[in-house]
């Protein structure tokens, strides 16, 4: 089993923000991190390292744990705690995405066949419960009660917002608040507690603490709508990438509420129409994107993205000049540039 | 919102055993148990607290949280972390049951509704993962290292069990030992732990833990023995109760098992087909009670259990006599004399 890590690359070049450099920063210890990963994917019951590999080793970017471990560098941590808490933020996160999966009915899943639609809801269900079980087992091993604080605290904000989303869908007047708070849990929090505990184990200030919390959750944020904006992003479907999974699904982002907000009479009865379901099809999916690309809201949703990439960016400033701030600024920059 | 607790009673009177010494020796500390679940079931979505309390306040017999009180009262605990983990154990009991009726498509649980009916497989399974979040962080607030190492180590054992149990499922092959490690897995392991964590947090010496280690996992078995023995007793059908969902399942329990070893080339052939869902009807479960009453099957099963059971009170041998030894010793035996 393989736990092959697919990189990024935006789509220009020249200028363009790069993730290579936090990608270098953090090769190594990825490297330890992947090995925990799959030795702690095993399980005499062999559907489980069946059903969680298809997911892990089927190309993840490995973002969030890579958060810890660019954090580890920032602050200096000499310890070796970060790689068993990296590999439980993953599991965190997968077991969310095969949960998410099973939820949502999804078909497809990092350009697969869902793993739900391979192995059926029962064990999807089961093996997410697993892999969450084998994160708190990991988080209890690195020995750190407070990392272990600050994880468990974010599961739980997870889950709500996994409901809170869940109470949204199909609710076309979620307006643009509610949203950030949807996805400030549901998302940003796991950046920002996966970010935050590289300072926990360094034992860093209340202040460094804070910094990285906030570089994480503001960068989550920014991640968050992104990939919103590109599930609507008419440049995406020139590049052949499927989209609409969103708007089938009724999911209220921030593209369809400010094309709401900014739409006429007729195109909010079909906003109306479409959210609740009555007319989703390819057709409308058509409609929307043009809907979209009138009102501007998938530039509006990236230009939105920014600003929370900048706050990242900021967050950091506490912190002196180094190559593993260097690494998190441009990360920060190239998650608001990338178009998949 | 109440916590409404059922207590069981056995069918019998006079010389039967019952749970009422138990409750009595738990009931001051259990109060103090279910304020922590009324108030970390709560959540600002209301979603949750609503869903979460159809199950929680609707009739659980607290009987995994009872062994972390009267393993605290058996080895003389004098602090209050007992009442955070105790909390925890339900609410991952509770957490593994919602995810358990999406699992098995259940339409009732605990006499009434199921969750997954009323509010649909998506809320019920995130609802779940948000249970599971709150139990590690009641863990991680009681502050014991030791206890959420116990506890995450069981809630991975747990999942294997019910992933393990999955693959069982209509599987007609499966021996008495590999449904001995099923159940040892998915409802023993929690036993154990939730009766183990009171010697822990009471800084009781190794043979202590695994004296009440052991006291958990046996009385779990036989919990769950008399459990499936219960879904083919005629004398449940007799009271009015539902029962055959193993059957149509096609999950392979004791009496099952048994009635299998124990039949002929006809019945062999009955239950290939039943067990692979090809004639599970309500006319087969008939068959199948008789069947299973012709072989005795129940009560072969309710003996295992009683051996289980009498396992778990030699367990406390090494404590002196106590109120609180001779609560648990006759909690063990009225486990296997229930009859729902």
């Amino acid at each position: 089993m393989s736990a092959e890590v697919v990189s990024l690359s935006p789509k220009g070049h020249g200028d363009s923000p790069s993730l290579d450099p936090i990608l270098s920063l953090t090769a190594q210890s990825m490297n330890a991190v992947n090995a925990v990963i799959l030795e702690r994917m095993e399980s005499e019951i062999p559907l489980i390292p069946a059903l969680a590999g298809h997911l892990i080793s089927g190309g993840g970017k490995r973002m969030r744990p890579m958060l810890t471990l660019a954090g580890a560098e920032l602050v200096g941590y000499q310890g070796d705690h970060h790689h068993k808490l990296a590999a439980a933020v993953e599991f965190l996160h997968t077991a969310t995405l095969l949960h998410d999966d099973v939820v949502d009915g999804s078909e497809t899943r990092r350009g697969k066949e869902a793993a739900n639609i391979i192995y059926g809801n029962p064990a999807t269900v089961l093996v997410g419960d697993f892999l969450f079980s084998r994160a708190f087992e990991l988080m209890v091993d690195s020995g750190s009660l407070r990392a272990l604080k600050v994880l468990s605290d974010a599961s739980v904000i997870i889950a709500q917002g996994e409901v809170d989303q869940l109470t949204a869908q199909r609710k076309i007047e979620t307006s643009e608040e509610r949203y950030l708070n949807i996805i400030g849990a549901k998302t940003a929090a796991l950046f920002a507690a996966a970010s935050r505990i590289s300072a926990v184990i360094a034992g860093c200030d209340a202040e460094q603490e804070k910094a990285l919390d906030d570089y994480g959750r503001n960068l989550g944020i920014a991640f968050q709508l992104v990939d919103d904006a590109i599930d609507y992003d008419s440049e995406r479907a020139e590049m052949g990438k499927d989209q609409g999974d969103d708007f089938r699904e009724g999911k209220m982002t921030l593209p369809v509420i400010l094309a709401y907000a900014r739409g006429d009479a007729d195109e909010r009865r079909f906003w109306q129409d479409a959210i609740a379901g009555f007319s989703n099809n390819d057709d409308d999916l058509v409609h929307a994107v043009k809907l979209i690309g009138k009102h501007n809201t998938v530039e509006a949703t990236r230009e939105r993205a920014r600003h929370f990439a900048e706050r990242a960016c900021d967050s950091l400033s506490i912190f002196p000049d180094s190559s593993a701030r260097r690494a998190m600024v441009e990360a920060a920059r190239f998650a608001v540039a990338r178009f998949y």
